[in-house]
């Protein structure tokens, strides 16, 4: 379920929205189901873009940081969580190993950091902190912007197993998405629990995988709703290998970028939607806003090139995707929605928001803000002869719905490309 | 875990709640090492007493009411919790049955079923109510004082299952505390789950019974702290069947009342206590707040018998009971803290709180409020080179502690008198 958040979306309650809240119960249930077969990872953040006619994910990150922009309201739903997601992997364990990433002199990032070690701390574990940054060589006290400090340490491998001295932890809990390499020191850890899994990381995710796999959860899932997965699913092509100095080196792109405009302009002509249809092409790998372009027309391919080569340096894999409009503001600025889970429950969320921005470019990057969502106050009265539980409509609900939609779609990836996973033919 | 909700305790920290503050992480895993082993009630809510030098438990309702006390903000809270227990008992269910007490007709009641009702649709159930209630022969719609309403329809019994017209539950939640008696439509289901179990009910249950397995527990977990366990437990003594109206009938209340105002004054001395002890008489079986009886000293024995025979009339079965004082004011009033939990979870809680009772008087009954226990707004910045998670104390963690200790001495309890267990000697 899904806490009760203020959304910046006050207007009427749309079709789509109207029948995700309609069908609460039968949503649930099937989540229930579905995680009955699959594992959840242990957390994720889903951006979403939020277009009124449709809404869909845009980034689905499985090592989390910004958990400083949740209110303190949502740290018991987040521990709650944190729980439910230690009983499964280690009940009987007293130590929490985190393994931020080195970005340990961001004192942003490391106020996210310590939001995660209140997190585990009030779950009941003893929570230290390794780096396996090899400039970190003895206990390295980092100074928070509140005026308290967290200490980091180097971590300590043994043959089978990760620690830090005098600290053997049961689980290893990454927030470094990797995206710089795989450190050989997390390698072959298989006495301890090591999560995310290594394959989670940028060294071997691809956007396009996920995505995928999104496409067949937005399939089962509208079958569910009796709708067209379209609405939640952004359609998207991939070119493999690109090599932007090439003279032909784009012809790839330019062929999927036209091709998928004609697809949106033919939805939004079968949904009578006004709207100028783009795509955006993004680095395939790395999870990063940068290089994210957004193109509306072929005519502007010409010139694609020298954006393409000027923007997305050293980008070699690319993913086309149709762009999702956000139509959401919080002061007058775009805002995005972004999600947080920790295993199966959504414990929270923020806006991304951004002034400079148009709706139909990325939101992250420089001069982009947080807006924490806080809980809804007065739940307004249900009117006589509503149906329970729905009757104060909880506008967040159907991000967490889209948002879980993703990570369940991150659980079957992570399943599809478990380099561990037996094969059965 | 336990949310951060704000207390009425705002003096220092005593050195009780500072050694439960400082042992989080080690009671978050004891716990989760006691439900590895043991059920937790479905659901349990917990009266607790507050003397500053000691915290105890007084009442332990396993079909709790008053959930309508509980803040809107903590809604989120209890559906997580209650999606927890349900894919534990029922993953594929689509269905609840929840089966009201036959106080129908009184709004406060029927609102704390709607908030229940709230709380399992948005869990992912339908949700629908049946009553035992002879006079209930079709659908009857009951108006709550917000506009709203709600339907009680007539329970229907197929040989293996209970249900409503057209509505098959998987799971039946019974919000009825039985003191009147087990209805016969309840009994020998085995194909559903009937939750909580029927010996649950105050036809069987008797609180020396609870309190022997908290007696129990509270040896255990103080064991943990390497604390006395009277810190926590209040001693009690029994008498079995009392007759009020024969003139020897209380001689054994009498010395019990007694021996333990001399157990309790050793131990006030001991620890240096300079207050007058109490113990309460109460009916060991039935759970409300009637009949509850404060004694001070011998001296007031000679008018027991009349006090008890005009105030706990029908009154058979006695529990004598340590009394703990409440030193906790709500606007001056006494108050007493109440922890509700669903599944293992700690989801909220209020004050119960009455005007004009003193500190060693039961504040059930008329004349009583409840006041909401709001989520604590600003956490206090922590305070430089503290541990994480301590710094800001959360004062509700250590009611959040003594609530589950009674939830756990309540899964021991219905262990130790489940009539279906087998018997291994």
């Amino acid at each position: 379920m899904v806490p009760h958040l203020t959304t910046a979306l006050t207007g009427p309650i749309n079709e789509l929205e109207q029948r995700v809240l309609e069908s609460m119960p039968a949503i649930e249930r099937w989540f229930r189901l579905e995680w009955m077969e699959h594992t959840p990872p242990f957390y994720t953040s889903v951006d979403l873009r939020n277009a009124g006619f449709k809404l869909a994910p845009v980034s689905t990150d499985l090592f989390p940081g910004s958990f400083n922009h949740l209110t303190p309201q949502m740290l018991p739903l987040a521990v709650q969580a944190a729980m439910a997601a230690i009983e499964k992997i280690c009940p009987e364990a007293r130590n929490l190993l985190l393994v931020p990433d080195n970005a340990t002199d961001d004192p942003f990032y490391m106020t996210s950091v310590q939001r995660l070690v209140q997190v585990f701390t009030q779950a009941g574990l003893n929570v230290r902190l390794g780096s396996a940054d090899p400039a970190v060589t003895g206990p390295r006290a980092l100074a928070l912007p509140d005026g308290s400090e967290l200490t980091v340490e180097p971590l300590l491998r043994t043959r089978g197993r990760l620690g830090l001295k005098d600290f053997d932890p049961c689980t290893i809990l990454v927030n470094d998405d990797l995206v710089a390499g795989t450190p050989a020191v997390l390698e072959n850890l298989h006495e301890q629990y090591l999560l995310p899994p290594l394959h989670a990381g940028w060294t071997v995710r691809r956007k396009s995988r996920h995505f995928q796999s999104y496409e067949d959860v937005a399939k089962k899932f509208a079958k569910l709703l009796g709708m067209d997965p379209w609405l939640i699913n952004p359609m998207y092509a991939t070119c493999g290998e690109v090599d932007f100095s090439s003279p032909g080196g784009l012809d790839c792109v330019q062929a999927n970028v036209d091709a998928l405009l004609t697809k949106v302009r033919r939805k939004y002509k079968e949904y009578g939607i006004n709207e100028r249809p783009f795509v955006v092409v993004k680095s395939d790998d790395g999870h990063h806003g940068a290089g994210i372009i957004t193109v509306r027309d072929a005519r502007e391919l010409p010139d694609l090139q020298q954006r393409c080569a000027d923007k997305a340096a050293g980008v070699t894999e690319v993913i086309i995707q149709e762009g999702v409009a956000t139509y959401e503001r919080v002061h007058e600025a775009m805002a995005e929605p972004v999600v947080y889970m920790i295993d199966r429950y959504v414990v929270g969320g923020f806006y991304r928001v951004h002034a400079e921005r148009g709706v139909d470019e990325s939101l992250s990057g420089p001069g982009g803000r947080f807006v924490p969502l806080a809980f809804a106050d007065g739940h307004q009265l249900p009117r006589p002869g509503d149906k329970p539980g729905v009757s104060a409509p909880n506008r967040f609900y159907m991000y967490g719905v889209i948002g879980r939609l993703a990570m369940l779609a991150a659980s079957y990836e992570m399943e599809a490309t478990d380099p561990d996973a037996e094969t059965y033919d």
